[in-house]
């Protein structure tokens, strides 16, 4: 390859997270290394670098404003020299010959390229419409744009609404949240039994949350349909059951946005997740991080489809770090998430690191695990409030292998222990016998992430 | 030595955390181990188990009793068939002939010795009486009957009483916030900075947040008498000024309670405390745990004295279980401690793990350190409260060294996964890119604690 005249053509598609992360580290890191880079950005919608996280708080009517969601907007970004273009959705590249064809026919070259391109809510065929809309008074939520329509419609139905949740993870378990808080009835409709990502044990004691706070749970179900008044709904129909309903949010999964490489050999999942390396890099001048990429989990090696805000920060600064002649990586993670429910007396921290049970034996371990309960303060202190922590570890090599955790004020962001010690691929008995701080407001004298620990290494 | 006839007569000289986790867990250990344990403890208080790190709470009318602190009773010991026995304080041993004398000048033979006296308050000569015994209206913070005094004293006192506490490190805090809630006035008077196991970035927080509720502060001063009215306070001197007092709170330390072995040749600190190892042994047929103890800092490997219920626990249970010829270890510490100060709006909390910039100097380190401020929850979330996060690594090894945290809600528990960082000898990077949980209620995209890691790798 011959040295590019002028700077490097650097074109991210995808503005938000992970694509500006790249821009502006690369950015960085090119006044460090004395590389010319032209950093060009490609985003099909209307905002930049908001926390899609915050959307169903903003919903819940705790963020005042949808800008508060935006972290820097599109003119901090150009003033940081990244020449940004919104409106503009790429539709097809030309990998070999280093093009990329937009929506409106215009050919963008590129020395390297960034796709960061994120991941659409999975909408079924039951809430759309013939010409590919949604339902009047059905949604997603994923971008500001929903976040604005949700209000709308929150503001339309009135206080007596009832609103059906369809999925039963982080999202669908938050849009719950933000719907009781709201006063609304609120219907939660899943596959499985809700909160998959967690063992059975500690999934249960959401729901029972879920329930204690005033919302229906319909599990292991399927919808199957709406009932619509002309082309708003007023119903849904699962295997098993319907009832009448103001609003449907569909929150059952998003799948990465990288239709536009289809046919490019690139390393790509089943869902069309792309593989990049702790670096960023997928190919040679093709890098990619953020939702449309999967992660690597450390523990058992595999890749898996986590699409969290952290990652898309972190990957996407390596990245940029690395495509301007930097050696930032970004090593992989240890599966680490973290969400509430929050409705009234009702609050429970739930979060989890680690491998699940059956990710442990599907990696040949030979895991130990328990449940233990305990108080996240001392338990003469007004502070104290119940919490449930599982850990695994594995029989042989004593190794800790996975922690989750749901419990009162103060439980949730204990896992970050856990995942500390997982990283560093610690044992149990790291975690049970490990300095952790203790004062009564804020523990027990073993702080119970160790009891739970402790009581583990005693069984293997 | 020859096998002894009948059980081993283990003798427990101190009936508080870590004396009570070593009989329990030998006991425990013993029956998997098949050894024949008669375990004897005694102590010259009448209170078994109880949670000294409870009382300013209890003080502060926030813990209902006394009883609430206590963790076992002694019936509930007796109950697990150890012959605790109260009221009998040791004053002499003869370890060679394997003997203790009480006060009363019983001699009791053992087989195995555990010391586990922990350490009475300093009480300066001033005050005192000429009988050794404490001005009225001056006390310490210590024991129960510590606690049931001060209740007493504050009932007395009446709604307008000033409170001057005489030590401005943890309970001396600790103490300030307790009086402060019952809204007494108060001053804290300190030969220090106050908190000087913090970097001084830090303890200036902590020091205007003493301000901001109220509190009166006279740092770098000593006291250097008392005022009395007859036999009772009525004001404070020190070398700069005076103040009218109605109580005095003396929290200037403790100091270990090994007075019984003097003359022994035992590995022992200037400040009498002993130095066991990972397992409690001091010497042959001699333990150690507890507050009579320094206890090893992994991280320099240095011997200090760090009297916390957290260590008495666990390197009691280690003692113990290798008593009864198990395993365990408590295998050193890396300076761990939390504390917090709330009072009304103010509510600060304070953490710190591993390394001064002094001690990193002494052992040879060349320290580089930042202070970081952000949000504990993401910045549009109400939860979100300010934090300052110091970090400190090795510029050539990039190994963290010290974090220290001041800060809201949520702040001071983050120490616990810089401990593991440092538990495991992990670099700043490692901090800086580890997988940890993010929520908006929870935390920013990039942790706060990992952006002021990353600030520092960012500098080495």
């Amino acid at each position: 390859m011959s040295a590019p005249l002028g700077p490097t053509r650097v074109v991210v598609v995808g503005a938000d997270a992970a694509g500006m992360s790249a821009a502006h580290q690369a950015l960085r890191t090119a006044r460090r290394t004395g590389r010319e880079l032209a950093v060009t950005v490609l985003d099909r919608g209307a905002h930049t670098s908001y926390s899609a996280c915050g959307i169903p708080y903003w919903m819940a009517g705790e963020v005042g404003s949808g800008d508060d969601l935006v972290a820097r907007t599109a003119e901090e970004h150009r003033a940081a020299g990244i020449d940004l273009r919104l409106g503009v959705e790429v539709v097809a590249a030309d990998l070999r010959g280093r093009t990329l064809t937009t929506g409106t026919g215009e050919v963008v070259g590129f020395d390297e390229l960034v796709v960061a391109t994120g991941a659409p809510a999975v909408v079924p065929d039951w809430a759309r419409r013939d010409d590919g809309s949604l339902h009047g008074r059905v949604g997603v939520v994923k971008t500001l744009d929903d976040g604005a329509a949700w209000l709308d419609r929150f503001a339309a139905a009135g206080d007596d609404a009832h609103v059906v949740v369809v999925g039963g993870g982080y999202i669908g378990v938050e849009v719950a949240e933000t719907a009781l808080r709201r006063g609304l009835g609120v219907t939660v409709i899943t596959r499985g039994r809700g909160m998959s990502m967690l063992e059975d044990e500690l999934s249960d004691r959401v729901n029972a949350a879920l329930v204690a706070a005033g919302a229906e749970l319909v599990l292991g179900s399927e919808v199957t349909g709406l009932d619509l008044d002309g082309d708003t709904v007023t119903g849904v129909h699962w295997d098993g059951g319907s009832r009448e309903a103001d609003l449907v949010v569909v929150a059952i999964g998003i799948l990465p946005a990288t239709g536009f490489l289809d046919g490019a050999d690139l390393p790509m999942a089943a869902n069309g997740a792309l593989r990049p390396d702790p670096h960023g890099r997928v190919a040679e001048h093709v890098w990619a991080a953020g939702d449309c990429c999967e992660v690597r989990r450390r523990l058992d090696d595999q890749w898996v489809y986590r699409p969290l805000g952290t990652y898309a920060t972190k990957h996407g600064r390596a990245l940029g770090d690395s495509l301007a002649g930097g050696a930032l990586a970004f090593d992989g993670m240890v599966d680490t998430a973290i969400t509430r429910f929050s409705v009234g007396e009702v609050h429970l921290e739930i979060a989890r690191t680690g491998l699940s049970r059956a990710d442990a034996e599907a990696a040949g371990h030979d895991p130990v695990a328990l449940l233990t309960e305990g108080t996240t303060a001392s338990g003469y202190m007004p502070e104290a409030e119940p919490i449930a922590i599982w850990v695994m570890a594995d029989r042989t090599t004593r190794r800790l292998l996975g922690v989750q955790v749901v419990g009162g004020h103060g439980a949730g962001k204990r896992i970050d222990t856990a995942a500390a010690v997982l990283w560093a691929g610690g044992t149990v008995d790291d975690l049970a016998w490990m300095d952790l701080s203790y004062a009564p407001p804020f523990a027990t004298a073993w702080e119970v992430l160790q009891v739970a620990a402790r009581r583990v290494a005693e069984r293997l």
